[in-house]
């Protein structure tokens, strides 16, 4: 008998069907003896709703009304799920995040959890009831509605599991748990059993989008065993689980990619103390987040800066660049938005050499230039022309031995 | 400059133009002077629309999480509110009810306000915001969300005004104010300048739909100043204040009619002690409401009662009498749906004697048979065929002297 954190999505409580779906899917879960908090999201559609109607009263909406707005969509929710719950004979009882003392900081819209006070949770759950809370939502210390960004329900999940010292926190998705590759361009890409927290956390941060940044750090934190699974069948997924629990020992765990960067080049750069400063400094101080900086050898005193910033944030870096360069007389600023960053991850690296320079060689393989890298101890991403993704994703899957048919293999 | 709290009810809020034109109210009112509270009512039709949903999901919904399904709509209403202020250059910040501390008791659905701890709308006053309270929610001892039942925000507005000590309650609504009849059978219906609780509460029992009736008796408890206008003119409308505050002496302030009961009589009852407790105890303990009762006069030893129930109720009663009757050994029930109540109502009636008489008389004089009588100190209502219902109230009306052109007369 487990104490056990469910947490569905958007898509999982998308329809009145769906939510009495998720309440039988509960129901089962509470037959077999265990004790359930479950964390629900919006019905899919609903926040995006009504961020669309505080976008006709205003195009920059008060975030402290913004959260009040929205939280209405997790309220609404968890009510339909305990009214439909009492006509399947299960006895659920809804908490808002105020009531399931998820308190937070003050950042409406992207709120922290501080604490969670889970003395009523644990007062239903000792009352042999299940306990639904809506996810997504806390309360801040004057005792306003706060949210937690997009995704934010996967972290209140992880957060109470934390609290309850729960055993396992299950996260219901659309997908069957996190794979070696996005299924969509790697036809044979293999569901994992199992994923570390710092893989996951690379993942997260490079592009898949199984599971919110947030809520894996908040696991790994606290030792939270995350289960990634669908809520529309009953097949095991993936656990997301600390790095000494891991059986199957791959090099590499993942292919992933992102197509959110662009790449600027300062080009002929005085290569004189302080220059590298003058050029961020600008960037930075305008919340710019700058990755994957490559600074060349210098030749004659003159060198070429590269990097990447967020696409969205591309014209903007460029404009304060242009003036920059005036400054430090710097020869040109070149932009390209029209690149892609391919990553593999794995733990696995750590214990191998020569997991770099196999990723280098199969992508001269394949004609593909490398315009820039970055490097950490689980993980290696390489700029390339953005037409090339789907060939450097599918090359490097086959070479690593990640599809279905290949078996996992430690070279 | 005073302290005014104002209420907008569902028809005024009930579309994001309609929301922008209250912001323009609330700040044309702001900028006079006023310190301003605002209470808001869910968009109309969003209540009915939350109530179907829940009724797709169970047909009886569990009554804790029903209100919190329905709480969202003035939740949605408050932030649209403060997000539209914003844009407008209204600074207003919204209070959802367990944060306004509109603390009830436990009874979801139809609870009842204990107290209203209004330290937070008080701090928000001092640092010169406006504060807008959603209306019909509460919060219970245990931290549950409770709603105050149908028109329950005038009930937040007054009780909210009562804590404060606000200068005036200003309901607005889609009249213009309480009225002498109902200006849909009354053409020359007039507005009333004045009205005093104890009219306001007779009315609003007898049929007359502008103010919930709680909120009435709250305001005659803590003696509230009620200002019921329209939302949609800046005409005055109708103040409804302590008896002592009415300039405008009137014999009869409003002629009122309800179509909600049905008649029922039981004929040929022995006359012994004890028999009418027979007769409603097991009607009353169906919690049916007996209203306008007749025991006639008892010819050898045999009598009639007739009485009236609400509609809705009527069948329950008619199958719970007949087995009464029975055993009474009555000689037979009849029941009529089709009655309508006619009321008179005024405190100029007490210090006026033969208001009866004369009402007797003008139904007499239309041909109309009065089937029952009851009576108050500041009210006459006469149960009549409800063909007859609208040439009763005209006929009354008319003979009162209230309409337009009838200046008010003392006879």
């Amino acid at each position: 008998m487990a104490l056990i954190v469910q947490k569905y999505g958007g898509t999982s409580v998308g329809s009145l069907d769906r939510i009495r779906n998720v309440v039988r899917k509960v129901k089962a879960a509470a037959e077999r003896g265990h004790r359930l908090v479950v964390v629900l999201s919006a019905m899919a559609g609903e926040t995006d709703r009504l961020i669309e109607l505080a976008r006709q009263m205003h195009e920059d909406p008060d975030p402290r009304e913004l959260d009040v707005l929205l939280t209405t969509g997790e309220q609404q929710s968890v009510a339909l799920f305990c009214i439909a719950a009492r006509g399947m004979g299960l006895d659920a009882r809804s908490l808002l995040g105020f009531q399931a003392g998820l308190q937070t900081d003050r950042f409406y819209g992207k709120a922290r959890i501080e604490r969670v006070e889970a003395r009523r949770i644990q007062e239903l759950l000792d009352q042999g009831r299940v306990v639904v809370v809506a996810g997504f939502q806390g309360i801040d210390p004057e005792g306003d509605i706060t949210t937690l960004g997009r995704g934010g329900s996967d972290t209140t999940a992880v957060a109470v599991a934390a609290a309850l010292q729960a055993d396992v926190c299950e996260i219901y998705t659309d997908v069957e748990g996190v794979f070696t590759s996005d299924p969509n361009i790697v036809p044979d890409a293999r569901k994992l059993k199992q994923v570390s927290y710092e893989e996951m956390l690379e993942m997260a941060s490079l592009g898949a989008k199984v599971l919110d940044i947030r809520s894996v750090e908040f696991a790994a934190k606290f030792g939270v065993r995350i289960h990634v699974r669908s809520t529309f069948t009953d097949k095991e997924g993936t656990m997301v689980v600390p790095e000494e629990e891991v059986q199957e020992k791959l090099v590499i765990t993942g292919v992933t990619y992102s197509k959110n960067d662009a790449r600027i080049v300062v080009r002929g750069v005085p290569d004189r103390p302080g220059v590298a400063h003058k050029v961020f400094a600008p960037i930075s101080e305008a919340g710019i987040v700058v990755d994957v900086i490559i600074q060349n050898a210098s030749v004659e005193g003159i060198t070429d800066l590269s990097f990447t910033v967020p696409k969205t944030d591309f014209k903007q870096a460029m404009n304060l660049l242009s003036g920059v360069a005036r400054e430090i007389e710097a020869q040109e600023v070149l932009g390209d938005p029209n690149v892609a960053k391919v990553s593999i991850i794995g733990i696995g690296m750590r214990n191998h050499a020569g997991v770099a320079t196999k990723m280098f060689g199969v992508l001269a393989s394949e004609g593909i230039n490398i315009q820039n890298i970055t490097t950490s101890e689980i993980k290696i991403s390489c700029v390339i022309e953005d037409k090339y993704t789907e060939l450097a994703v599918r090359a490097l899957h086959e070479a690593f031995g990640l599809g279905e048919d290949s078996p996992p293999r430690a070279e």
